[in-house]
């Protein structure tokens, strides 16, 4: 699998009368998705509140999925757990399933080592031959892991094979491009970085914005692979107010609110999490000129 | 219920064949720390490797926990759940059980706004009858409470009565203090700063060294309660270095290999958590004189 | 020399004119400082404006203190200085005027490495005989040593006989007690600390605040060597919001206004520095009860 | 005054005998910049030692580069001082000796706010008639700039035309965009983010990198500008070593070390900076296959 372009992030849609996952939403969401010409679909990721869902809720989301996508772009399963074993059975579930590959996060309490991440990955990765994309998201994880120990888990996992780098920090690019010689195919995890990163060689961009842009993140990859940087730019520009803003009020809140003004209704984050205010609203409606 | 002095963390020990929870060991620990001194047991805290178990593990360490206490000191169970919902659930079952309190710390993946941390206290508030404390410790959870938001938390939720800080920031006591005229007690919750916590007018200690250090720390409150400020600070010097190692280590590391050392096999860490290494050890033997 | 107590820290008065320093006011504020019981006096220090003064403008400020002081107590002359060279100009100096002691903070605009400090401090101790008091304090001089660099030139340069520590981080004092064995003196320099530090085992206060509360600072100090922790924290409560309010607003800053307020006019800070607003004033003043 | 391109720092060559600016060696690093194709000289920057120097060092060593370069391209001279009156000082000298701008830097010893950063920059701005560029670099001078407040400054103060944003982080450049509309030009002072900020819009990089990379910056300046991406990459990433190791190590330190490597011996950096250590110039003639 080589994987490039616009991997595409759906939110979990709920019932809007007592929070359960909405399939019929969901699947409706992903077909967006498709339309807008994304090249991969990976749910249960940060914008689909993967950590907080139950083990069957997350199952029932990524077989859904699976079932939906049916083969047109790959499918990437997000996990996202605090101990080795949930996340063993979870990369289990998504090989049972048909996925074609998992992108895994290690959530922390207490702070990791590297010889724990280490240990962390390897046990996932002994016990599925799915291709593993490690993500790098301390914003949310806790977990910070250098350019280092990622190559070096490339370089000594076998089926580790990308990495999604999402701390906006684009010397981490850098440095993952040197320390592989190019080999390790990065992507970029930070919407308002998208234009750098993919100037730096990101093979590309996970992003939720397609839910809300639409075509306009696979038109900034495509104007990139054209060589055509002015054009890259302008576009850029153009979708960086909202990328900002739905990254300053936090995806599934953000995306969930773009969703309902253009006609989806998808429900609530799940609480702790609350929707987006009224005023959040308004300013998010003027951003999409809707 | 006036809490005072030292709040004592036990461990969760495992079984070294298949790594689950172990009641007896468990119960042993309790005792020890009851022989120590110490002024209420709080089971399932950072300490207690709470966030790692399944649901039906940390019932039955909660209810084993106060079964064994049984009324010599108050019990105060531990809830770190990233959901509203599950945090609700495992409070109601310790009211059920008849734990005299609980710790509450709101977990985090997508950040959370105060709005949404007071609706969190305030829901779960809303559930039991027990008394509240909250806990902040950003460096585990991703949430950062200011003294601001817990005062007033403190002031408008009736059974929330106490908080744990910490963050290990003395300016933070001081705050919680002004901002509350001094009605609302504090209680350490970083170890290396107990001498000053205390001085400033902490109600107590939460601390898992009394599973180390046996009667120093509840040594360390006496004095100070004393107003004997020259011998207090002699007593914390003597047990810096071992809470300054256990703090830099992990607590479940660190205190499940001083237990071991002293002769409490308690298992390893849940992984990706791992045992302390040889050299660690090593290193606590000598601290602990052992 | 064995300094203990109360450090205190004068402004530098500037004429309302041109803005140059004022000799009479100077000698003025000394004598109040000296009427609140302080121990010590150190002129030029971050309070007193040092690093905005001319060379010339500083020596004279330096000689004026030393003859108005005139050995009732220690005068300990403070240098922060980006170049060795000048840094030594100043210390020679202050030992041709009869200064006590000098204290030197290393100044950066380049990150210097620890080697650097090092053979900075070496330098200078070299030149003058007087004992040198090492100032650490980051946030204004971009230079953060270690307590293993502070305990390590107190051991192998012999004039260093002394630190004064402004981080506000207590775990320094605790590292520099346990690193020297005890026999380094440190100093506080973060006020709202001052309860805590001298808690910890400090020497003294380095403090611009008995400028504004008069022997308050003294009092404190006794009373923890009365091994009276309790008053000593109620005093200590008593002092915070005016140690806080200068520290967030800056020393020359507030000082100044402050001094106004109690009917010394010492004119305005160096610009860039501006003088406190009227809002600033109004909160001052209700803080000090004028 | 538009200007574009690559914008060279020169070190201050000192002698190797008394550690005194060294005019000589100064014209041949300022012929050899100019010999690299660079589109603007401005010397006095960070890498100048500026802050290091006396008043009539630094005003040597600015007529002496106006003279040397002589119009073949803009000269912008560098000020960073503490004080408002030296900074007019300096900026009134290099409008008298023929400057084409200046680069003002507000360093601090206490915190400016934002009013009093304002009233810096407008002081100085009525002073002189120059162009001026912002230079923000929290990192040597520590006072940071906001976008919010740089643009205001732009919108606000008449002769302030340009920002040199070295903070490292490209999504200042993007609110810089944003807030002005793209009517302010930014220019890169961060090394290692030289291709993404020119691809963001950058108007060029203020860079001491042709001292020891040549031509090679105005390579990748030419490359984007002529919309060719893929090779700006690979331009960057083949100059992205050298890059990384002088802002590791400090320029002055490191460029003077590789000049030196490359047969111009322009002395040591000013005490209490020291020369590059044998393992970083073996380090820096490997990078430089030399």
């Amino acid at each position: 699998m080589k994987l490039t372009g616009i991997i595409a992030y759906p939110i979990t849609p709920f019932t809007t009368d007592n929070n359960q996952p909405d399939l019929e939403k969901l699947g409706q969401s992903l077909e967006l998705l498709l339309q807008h010409g994304c090249d991969a679909i990976a749910p249960l990721g940060s914008t689909g509140e993967s950590a907080y869902l139950s083990f069957s809720e997350w199952k029932k989301v990524a077989q859904h999925s699976v079932q939906v996508v049916a083969n047109r772009v790959p499918v990437i399963i997000g996990i996202s757990e605090l101990t080795t074993e949930q996340a063993i059975n979870k990369a289990r579930f998504a090989a049972q399933i048909g996925a074609d590959a998992i992108m895994v996060i290690p959530v922390s309490y207490w702070k990791l080592t590297d010889d724990e991440i280490f240990g962390y990955y390897e046990a996932i990765a002994a016990t599925v031959s799915l291709p593993i994309m490690i993500y790098n998201n301390p914003a949310t994880s806790g977990v910070d892991m250098s350019p280092e120990l990622i190559v070096k888990m490339f370089k000594e996992i076998p089926n580790i094979t990308m990495v999604k780098e999402s701390t906006g920090d684009i010397q981490r690019m850098h440095k993952i491009h040197q320390l592989s010689a190019g080999e390790l195919p990065f992507y970029n995890g930070s919407n308002p970085l998208a234009l750098e990163a993919l100037c730096a060689g990101a093979s590309g961009w996970c992003t939720a914005a397609p839910n809300l842009l639409e075509t306009l993140p696979k038109e900034l990859y495509t104007l990139i692979k054209a060589n055509d940087l002015q054009s890259a730019k302008d576009c850029f520009y153009r979708q960086l107010p909202v990328l900002s803003f739905i990254v300053a009020g936090g995806l599934p809140k953000t995306i969930k609110a773009g969703l309902a003004l253009k006609g989806l209704q998808v429900g609530e984050p799940r609480k702790p999490l609350t929707a987006a205010n009224e005023k959040d609203k308004a300013t998010l409606a003027k951003l999409l000129s809707i």
